[in-house]
């Protein structure tokens, strides 16, 4: 026996790039390499497949910058939705979650992060030049910023609002407050005090 | 955009191929994936390649049926083992947990499960045929039983001892007691209870 307890290089070689991946350690690595190893071949082989596939293939779309089979996203290409309202998100996961609420019918921008100084990310990293062109373009009457309220989302928030003031744009931000649900009770209190300050006509709310 | 809130099919197939690993449902599938997209292409390459290569190439050795990367594991290979004292266990991954004690000099045998009626696994479902042939051939003096203490791998010993009981060989199982760092007060009571009826002299714990 080597100095390695794995009984195969093969199923070593496999388990460590099952570690490599956020969450899984060396263990669930084992677990899941095992898993394939009792599978048949084909269901194996479509699995490396559909993964090498998949990297290969996919693309970016080239105005709104969401992960897409084609050079133009289905959201951006699709003529019902409206152009000029344009919702600024972090990831691909958050246009995801806005679309699975049926509740918005403008376009995306996916900004691929938040500036973040302590990361190194700043503006230049992130797509904020082709939101610019797009917003010159005279084309788009609202931008939604939907970043998420951590320091980095505000300062980035800050910074695009900063730099769109000098078109004739509405700039506006997703409501803050008491989730559907939740009891004032267990709600943080930058939260409760929010959805205070921004309390809204209760007729709005019908 | 579609029924599926995935903006693209590429990383629809490859979340629900994730999402087929045991314990890893369609979020965590979903951000494992997202993960994978970030880096390189030829690290995504790796690890897919890694995996159809390891499906594709890996090795049952034919003498113990552990995993191996040729005919005969690195262990069966080894000529500085005992090869007449057989360990037998379930499962590859019990072969490394023996072998990361150090304390094993024999070979094992990797029965592939054990008897279980309600999962519908019978003795030929096992690798005993293969067992019983290395015992025939005269050349094995103790075969030690390591399966689990559940009601199946019980069945299991019984029925390997009634099986063995006609060849002139010493059958043994791995001692059953309290774990070693563990308080009484908290062990259960049926390893406490075997814990005292298998006590040793004193002298032979040294």
């Amino acid at each position: 026996m080597t100095a390695s307890s794995y009984p195969s290089k093969l199923l070593e070689s496999a388990v460590n790039e099952f570690a490599k991946l956020p969450g899984i350690g060396k263990k669930t690595a084992l677990r899941l390499v095992l898993h394939l190893l009792k599978q048949d071949k084909d269901q194996v082989f479509k699995f490396s497949d559909t993964i090498h596939h998949m990297r290969q293939e996919i693309m970016y779309c080239k105005s709104c910058h969401n992960i897409s089979d084609s050079e133009i996203c289905n959201i951006c290409a699709d003529v019902n939705r409206d152009h000029s309202l344009i919702c600024v998100v972090e990831s691909i996961r958050d246009v995801m979650a806005i679309e699975s609420t049926q509740q918005f019918n403008g376009i995306y921008h996916v900004l691929g992060g938040v500036i973040s100084p302590m990361d190194g990310i700043g503006p230049d990293d992130l797509t904020i030049g082709p939101l610019v062109d797009k917003i010159q373009s005279g084309e788009v009457n609202e931008v939604i910023f939907a970043l998420s309220t951590t320091m980095e989302g505000d300062t980035t928030n800050f910074y695009l609002f900063k730099k769109f003031e000098k078109y004739d744009i509405k700039t506006t931000t997703i409501a803050r407050g008491v989730s559907i649900g939740d009891e004032l009770e267990y709600t943080d209190e930058v939260t409760l005090g929010r959805s205070l300050v921004n309390r809204l006509p209760f007729e709005n709310t019908l």
